[in-house]
């Protein structure tokens, strides 16, 4: 069988979560939390399952969660979305993700992805027969940013989507009001669409403001917003979250959607539409996690690694030059082994070999947790 | 945005059920069962969830729950999977489809699909880049049969796979020992694949054995075998399913599995892995439904609607043309709005226009919903 995926092997997140196993290891690699997610929400999807809503939901999305969803979008963001035609359940941002770009993408196409990128971007737009153009973030003093002049020279007359993230995987980086405007410059007049990856809106430090792509009506029209459910509750085995797009877009999401996984578990969507009538869970997510972020900053600095900075997402991203030589993946693979706590290596996010003496740790952790990954990472 | 499949509109199913729901008709057209799931069922996906197992579970699967699969096939079907290597959980059948033909057909690639054929597949094949190259069924006394000589006619040098679908849906046909030897006669000595789609194997009647693909070692060593747990265990809205298929296939479905949704709910694989520890559920199904079946045969005798033989699924198609001359989608429609009864015309079913005066009833309802059903009908 010829692959249709020749470059693709295990996900990064895959491997190093099965070394970390392997070795007793504190796995700070993979994104998901090791605490318990509230149990009024597993109490409201039991509910439901215990109701009897165990069979199809509409292939969109139970309508209760479509509405709770375009309600939060348009008290956070302003953007009012039309519940019944411009929001889709899906079954994870990932599935979200790969939907979006088969739906849009033609053979041929081209389509711009900003590096380091996740690691589904490029196999979902190879799957659509489209071709990822690169442009690498640039980092300096403030962190990674976007040089949106190089994105605007990848701009050519078949490019089909630009993809963003934030904020962004693997280095925590937000864009600005400033970026949205560059943005937004760039594609004015063209028939370019965006896939805009916002799945730790949520997860924003030090009072920054996440800059969804729905605060901006010229960008919204043209946008598939995707965010994560399973990242925002604490429940990513969940697998559930959601699309917002403009009803000519999502009527071509939707045909997609519906051959791909036609709906989402019915049960999980009822309990989730009813526990997000209270808004505080994740109006309260900001402060939940930035004590867990200083927590583990203030711990790393007595350490030879080198913060980078970053404000959002759980994820903190660490320069390891001055302690090892090391390609990313083989210091990824000592620090797991020899040292006990698992990393991303962030070359894992770029499509060209590319070492910039950097690994990713996931802070989503219990304090307990985060502290022995310190006394661990203390001994470098 | 043009369109990656201008020829997709909303799929009849729910078309069905939304006027089903609007003219308050029983709804005998989408698949799926009016009546609860085991309790025991809620309880054990209940039980996951409160002793948190709520995050990202492998990306194949639940161990667990890829054992007891392999368990039951080579109990069923004398076939040893390797649940490593050679089964994966999937978020429903049609997310297994989509995945086995993304990862296995390449653009130009033809597909060999069967009418009446589920809605689907085509699409998919479409996103895939493939051509659907098409043999229709033939109706005799016996019912629905597949012409292999019109199989073996469709083979060209550029096939890549056959799909196969028994039970069959919407005819309730199914293969028997020797359609499997015509088909291992077709694709010996070639290097075509099959994608054997038996998310009904465990409804079949009057004593007729369903033969999985798995049965037979020539086949099985080329497909992927698709199944349902919606289907077997009355939770339709559950969307978890599986594929099973040799290491080699299995490595490139994973590839673009691990891409399109990651991996499948935790908590519900979990519950689903307990649960099959006994196989009750599943052993007795094909006389749960042999009941609800005869009750509704035997109802429909009396009327002038046609009982099409068929010995598997949930679903039985009926011979209207006594009765009607209307077109199959007009007719359901009739019977929908003025006789309160909803089905799904079977035209639906074929990708060029074509009239056998022939729907398909559901039958997976309580008791008192097909007496309400057969009632209606009876005023034909
Ligand atoms: C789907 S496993 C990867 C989880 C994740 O988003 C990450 O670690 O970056
Ligand atoms: C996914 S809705 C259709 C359910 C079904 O399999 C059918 O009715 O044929």
């Amino acid at each position: 069988l010829a692959s249709r995926l020749p470059n693709v092997g295990t996900t990064i997140f895959t491997v190093m979560s099965a070394l970390a196993a392997e070795k007793g290891a504190v796995n700070l690699g993979q994104g998901f939390p090791d605490f318990e997610c509230d149990p009024a929400l597993v109490d409201a999807v039991g509910a439901a399952m215990r109701e009897g809503l165990n069979q199809y939901p509409p292939m969109t999305g139970v309508p209760a969660l479509r509405e709770a969803i375009a309600a939060k979008i348009n008290t956070l963001y302003g953007h009012a979305y039309d519940p019944a035609a411009e929001i889709t359940i899906t079954a994870g941002a990932t599935q979200a993700l790969l939907t979006a770009i088969l739906c849009s993408v033609h053979p041929g196409d081209e389509v711009v992805v900003i590096e380091p990128v996740y690691d589904s971007y490029v196999p979902a737009i190879e799957l659509a027969g489209g071709k990822p153009v690169f442009v690498q973030m640039e980092v300096g003093a403030q962190g990674y940013s976007v040089p949106w002049d190089k994105v605007q020279a990848a701009v050519s007359p078949k490019t089909r989507l630009i993809m963003i993230n934030s904020p962004h995987n693997p280095t925590g980086s937000i864009l600005r009001p400033a970026d949205m405007q560059a943005l937004a410059a760039i594609v004015r007049g063209t028939d370019i669409l965006i896939v805009s990856d916002e799945v730790y809106e949520h997860m924003v430090y030090d009072g920054v403001r996440h800059e969804s792509v729905s605060r901006y009506p010229e960008l919204a029209a043209r946008a598939f917003v995707v965010s994560s459910f399973g990242k925002t509750y604490h429940v990513t085995g969940w697998k559930i979250g959601y699309v917002a797009a403009p009803a000519p877009l999502m009527a071509e999401f939707r045909k997609v959607h519906q051959f791909n996984v036609f709906t989402v578990n019915t049960p999980v969507q009822h309990g989730i539409a009813r526990y997000m009538a209270d808004p505080a869970p994740y109006l309260d997510l900001p402060a939940f996690y930035q004590r867990k972020r200083d927590l583990f900053r203030d711990g790393l600095r007595s350490t030879r690694l080198r913060l980078l900075p970053g404000d959002g997402t759980y994820f903190q991203c660490v320069d390891y030059s001055a302690v090892s030589s090391l390609p990313e993946a083989e210091f990824a693979t000592w620090l797991t082994t020899e040292i006990g706590v698992a990393a991303i290596p962030v070359s894992a996010f770029y499509n060209q070999p590319r070492e910039s003496g950097i690994v990713r740790f996931c802070f989503a952790k219990k304090d307990e947790t985060l502290r022995t990954a310190l006394e661990r990472l203390a001994k470098i």
